[in-house]
Order: structure tokens, then sequence, then C-alpha cells
């Protein structure tokens, strides 16, 4: 997607260690025509996957993922880290390894809006060593739901996360895919 | 906004204690159609307070936000519990104690996207107590900029969020406003 692309060269900053910084339109600032289209292109490239529900992790997943669900007229599941007063008792919950954060997270979903007869897609801000992706399968397949289709906004296909997740035979769509970080510079 | 009432009266559960459960729509399953009329409502609101940018907390701040900046076409930002290793040094930082968790919250926003010639409106999903919005107004007039309104999507009025907000002397917006739970029912 090179409206994305674009952006990712012109406000993206690589920190080193593998990290790139986009906060000034996704992970802190959120840039509201970007996030339209980003979604747009997720509904045309899993628009017949016949999905009954998008699933994705709090916190920086949910731009991406609501603009998505808009277009397809999806429910939107969030993942939560802390299980909230409000929620039900016995959530599904699995244990993801924050890559930027370098902390232990809980990843935490409802029975009552995640059910055996859904059709979901999963959809992320990243998809690198694909820790948090990897829960969130977890999550569905606890569910009994069949997973459709996984996308991420940026890919850093040096991560692996692809590969660890190829066994599911299902399409794994990014919109942008980072090759590397060689010279410290952004190499689709 | 009563397609909103309707969506409370319907999926909305009375939990005791002055907590109100709307996970099905909001706070862990989101409604993006219900999101989206939401968004026009606070647009319509807002529309001509010249605004440039929409701040709100994570998690549950960003669809009702997300959507209303859509349609303004104004950047969101959504402060931050934890500082990630991406954010610049020296943020803006503020406590907040959180009602329906019981715990203290630390709300952090950088200084890159927060300027003092901003002009702010606070968004989040609750008007309760305002402590969550009041950590949020100090960060904005710790930044320099002007705060010109604030909305919630939905109000708990006994709760006495609006009557601390009043000195600010600017739009305070809720699209639905629960003036009491008295006789375990929601009572607009």
């Amino acid at each position: 997607m090179q409206l994305l692309k674009d952006k990712i060269l012109k406000e993206g900053k690589y920190l080193g260690k593998g990290i790139l910084k986009v906060d000034s339109f996704m992970n802190h600032q959120i840039d509201p025509a970007l996030m339209n289209e980003v979604g747009k292109e997720f509904a045309r490239r899993f628009k017949d996957l016949k999905a009954t529900r998008i699933l994705t992790a709090e916190t920086s997943g949910i731009a991406p993922a609501l603009a998505c669900a808009m277009i397809l007229e999806l429910p939107l599941v969030f993942a939560r880290k802390h299980k909230p007063v409000t929620m039900a008792e016995n959530p599904f919950t699995e244990r993801a390894e924050s890559h930027t954060k370098g902390s232990i997270v809980d990843l935490i979903v409802s029975p009552e809006y995640l059910k055996a007869e859904d059709r979901v897609i999963i959809l992320d801000d990243f998809l690198a060593s694909a820790r948090t992706i990897k829960a969130l399968v977890a999550i569905v397949a606890s569910s009994g739901a069949e997973l459709v289709g996984i996308g991420a906004v940026i890919e850093k296909s040096f991560e692996g996360g692809r590969d660890a997740l190829k066994y599911l035979n299902i399409p794994i769509e990014s919109l942008a895919a980072i090759k590397s970080f060689d010279n410290e510079q952004i190499n689709f």
C-alpha cells in the first residue's frame, strides 16, 4: 500500500534494535484519514472470507481494526490486557511477550463475544515475531471459532512472524512489509 | 442521542455499585455502526470549535474518539498508560484513579503531539467522577494548548464529573446522560 509506505518513509523513525517508531500516525497519534485508507485496503483483501467478527488486541490494534470493521460492518472485539470488573468469569486468557515493552502481558477475551460459530479475522498494528498474534490465534482456538484471516498494518518480514503462522494455511496480509533496517534505513 | 440510549437499554447491564457494563458495544466489543453515529454526533456538536487535535486516553476512548476524528478530519492523540520505548523523554504525565479498576494509572502524552498552539477537544467513553478527564485537562494545561471542548459517550450525572469541570467554562457534551440507577434500573 503505497500511501502507507510513503507515510512510513516520511514520518517513521528507526530507533535501532529492530524498533520502528510510528507514533505520529498509529501508536500514539492516529492519522484518521490514513487509518480509513488502511481499513479500506484490509476490507478489500478480506471481503470474501465471510468473516463474522474481527479480533484485535488493545491498544494500537484498535484504530486500524475499527477502520476495517466499519467498512466490512463487522463487530470488533479487542482483547483486554487486564480483566475489567465488568467481564464475565472464566474468560479466554493467553500470555504474550511484548517486543517493544519487553514485558509479559495477558490477553483476555470474554466468551460472550467470541463464539464457536464465528469466522474470525485477526488484525493488529504490527506483524513481527507474531507473539501477540499467536496469543490471539490461541484465543480463537479456545473459543472453537474458525480463524479465516490475519492482517497487520506493518510487517517486519525479517522477524519470522509470517513463517510461524504459515501452518494455519489462511491468508496473511500486511500493508507494508519491511525487509530490513540495513544501513539504519527502512527497506521495503 | 436516542440510538445510543436504545442500545444502552437493550444491551447495557447495571452491575451494582454504580458500574454499567457496556462491553457488548464499547468497552470490549465495539459496534462500528454505532461508533460511526457517535462520531457524527460529536462532530456535529463540536464542529464550530476550530479544534486542531482530539485527545483521549487508552483504551476505551479510542473508538469513539477515532470515529469523531475521522469526520472532523483531526489528528487523534491517545494518552498512553505506560511509556513505550518509542516515546521521547520528558512526556506530560498525570496520575488518575480508575473507577472501574480501582487502581491508579498514569496518563502519558508526548510533547511531540500536543503543542502550545493547539486547540484541543478531550473525548472519552465515560464522564463519571471525571478523574480521567481531569488528568487529560492537566496534560493539556501542561502543554500550553487551549482546551476548547470535552465530550463523553455516556455520562453518569450523579457522580459529579460535570460540576467538577464547570470552572473550565467550555462546552461539555455527553450523548447519553444517566441520572440514576435507582431500583437497579438505567434511568436517563
